[in-house]
Order: C-alpha cells, then structure tokens, then sequence
C-alpha cells in the first residue's frame, strides 16, 4: 500500500532535501529510518525538494509499504528514530495511483525577514533586514508576478533548459507582523529558487533600489541573467502541499 | 570607564556563560572579541553564569574600557566580530561602583515547555510535555514557593556548602499561550539549577504526580537530596536583569 506522509523539518543543519553523494540530505535520513522499520531498502518520493537550510512545515511524501503497519504507527515509529529537527506529523493510506510529485496541485511558502538584527535566534530562521522596506512599492510589484508567467528571469541557471518554465501564481502576500516581514506565495509549483528570487527582487523594489516596473520588466525578459537576488535560505518555509 | 553591556544569546551551541577549561563558553567569545577591539587582555563580569543550553535574552556584564570608544561604537565592533547567535543589544557608561554581579537587585527567568512535541524547531528552545498539566495545581504549588525561603532542596549538589541559600522568590506565572506553557520567576536572585529544579517539580505537580503540599515539604526539608527534577536546560531564558 502506498503511505502518504506530512514531515516538518528544521533544514538549518541539512544540505536540503535531496539524497546526494557528499551531504547530509533529509531524504535520505528518512529513508534509513524507514528502511530500519520496514528492514529492507525503501525509496520515498516528495512534492520537490527543498534547498540547502531550507524549512518545511508540511513537505509531503509517499512510499510503498511493504509490512502491514497503521500510518500512526508509522508516525510513533519513525519520530523514535528520526533526529529532533525532522517530525513526522501525519501518515495516511493514499490511493494506489497517488504520487507526492505528480499529484501535486498547489503549494504554499513562506519567507520570513527581520529588521531585529539583534536577535540572536534569528540567523537559523529568518533573513536580516538593514533596511525599512517600501510596503506599497512591494506589493505593486507582487501584482506583477501573480497569474500565469514564464519563470525563466527568476529561476536558477542550474535548471534544466527543457523543463517548462511556465508556473501559475495565484497568491502573493506580505504582511508586517512585529519586527518580521511576512511573505506567503502560493502557486500550482516553483522553479528552482523561484520563491527566494522573487523575495529578493521584492526586497530590493521594498528597499527602492529598483522599482516595481523593472519587475515586470525583468518576467518579460525571460532570461536567467537579469535576476541577481537570492534571498537567503533560512527564511524560506514550505508550509503546504495540496493534492 | 566601566562599560555595562546587555547581551542575548542562543545558548543550545554554548556550554554555558562561564570560561572554562574543554569547553566553549560564551564569557571567552565574548572576552576574545573584546581583546581584539582593545588590543589587549580583558575579563568581563556577568550578573551571573548561564548553564549550558541555557539561552538569555537580557544577560548584563560590564568591564572596564581602557580605550576612547563611545558605548554604541562597543555595540557595532562588536556584534561584527560575534557569532550570529551572541548579540550584544546596547552598551551604556555605568558609574564606577557599578558591579554586574553585586550591584544586580532582581533577575528575571522564563521557562517554556510545549505540548507540541511533532514541532521541529522546539528541540533547542523548549521542553517537550507529553501530558497535560493541571494548571490550578501548578499555581497552588508555585504559591508555596514565593517568599523568601531556605532553597537549599531546589539547588545543585555542587554547589558550594557555605554560600546563603535563602533566596525570595517575588514571582511566578504559569500561563498556556497557544500549545506551549510559559513560567516566569522573578527574584532577587537564584541558587544554581534553582528555576530549572523549581520548573521541574511544578511540572510534577501538574502531571500529579506529586501534590502541591509535596512541594511546601521539600521546601522545609532544606536537603538538596529531596529533589530529583531538573527540567532541561534548553526551555530556559535569562530575560532581565534589573540595579
């Protein structure tokens, strides 16, 4: 049967998601957890991955289960094995054709930023702001990045050149809350650092080094050079995925 | 002149405030990165040490400046040369009799434990509670410790015989904000361990397994073998010192 899992994971300490050859991956962390239940090799499947110090509340994966186990036994099982910074929230029974990646219709992130440079627990977990951001010129420039565009401008030159590039933003929130920046993002999928490049390149119009015009100047461009902001990977959270 | 700095600090990397021999405290980052700005040897006294794991979010020491640097010029070098997650939050002149340890009146500790132990980021700054706490007990057992009393049975075995053990205790709130429990404790000081080990046996209380009156026992008994909970380091926050 196929076993649909909701992970919650601190990614400051990991290189991201991914299994890879000369860092520590979550995914791989989790497979030998499993692979420790189950006592044979399994591979599990998430919605994308995650990049290096990147947060998640609610990543979504599934994997074949080969032993004849509850999902909350799963969760109780996993949680024991698993180090403290990845949880295992909730496991269900999915249909047999479900697929973490491929079933996928939304996603939620979250990128969080401080002007409380002074907070020593906020290097893990949210961006340092030097700057007061121009609320009003970053949501202006937000407008211009909801709905159906080519991504290429702000995505990574890693990415593979045939995979398309067109992606549905549906929402696009930023929000003051305290000391923080708040900036939600919800869309049908993301490229490879879409979300950090347009928090960046929000950051910048809110810090009035470029206007929101260049915005939709640089989504029209689709060309992977005109976007030379990253926001920094601690802030960013993915915080939901719909099937 | 003697410079009264505020520093917080993410202590969960830290082996607590003191200097010591095979480990890293934060007291030597610190003094370190003062030597650098001055060019020479300097100690610092803090309004007392933090254990490890322990965080702060106002812990005060002062040293004596033997170069002409304003206090704000002391927050900026030296917030560059800290790590992330030892923050100096400002710097003032103190008068010559200021002492960080002897002239302190009152200190301020927070402890927080969570109910939500599938939460990724707790690990380091919270307590996991596994069951729910009868909080109207809590308050009656915390009612017995205010007041100036012998605290020898909530202290550290290590400590030493001959120190005063009587302490008063002005304050404590136990309040659920959301799925965690914040406890405050104010005093005029504390003996070591004390706010953990008086957490520790609230928290006793409120999974009943101890009674209220218990705790009034262990008080009276003045032996420092009658109490054997240590909540754990990570869930407490020196918050305020106050002269």
């Amino acid at each position: 049967m196929i076993i649909k899992c909701t992970v919650a994971y601190d990614g400051y300490n990991y290189a991201g998601w991914q299994k890879q050859e000369n860092a520590l991956g979550i995914q791989t962390i989790v497979e030998e957890a499993l692979e420790k239940i189950q006592k044979s090799p399994v591979e599990i499947v998430a919605s994308g991955r995650t990049d290096a110090h990147v947060h998640a509340l609610g990543q979504v994966f599934h994997f074949q289960s080969e032993i004849a186990m509850q999902p909350w036994q799963y969760v109780k099982a996993m949680n024991a094995l698993l180090p403290q910074d990845i949880r295992i929230q909730s496991a269900e029974i999915a249909p047999e054709d479900f697929h973490a990646r491929f079933s996928c219709k939304s996603k939620q992130y979250a990128y969080i930023a401080t002007y409380d440079v002074t907070d020593p627990f906020a290097y893990r977990y949210k961006a340092p702001l030097y700057q007061k951001l121009d609320m009003e010129k970053m949501l202006e420039a937000a407008s211009y990045l909801i709905g159906e565009h080519d991504f290429t401008s702000f995505s990574s030159s890693r990415i593979d050149a045939r995979k398309p590039k067109i992606k549905n933003v549906r929402l696009i929130e930023i929000r003051n809350k305290g000391k923080d920046v708040h900036f939600l993002f919800e869309g049908n999928g993301f490229l490879r650092y879409q979300v950090r490049m347009m928090t960046g390149t929000l950051i910048e119009v809110g810090k009035q080094r470029i206007q929101p015009l260049d915005v939709q100047q640089m989504l029209l461009e689709k060309n992977k050079e005109v976007c030379r902001y990253n926001a920094p990977p601690q802030g960013l959270y993915l915080m939901k995925v719909r099937y």
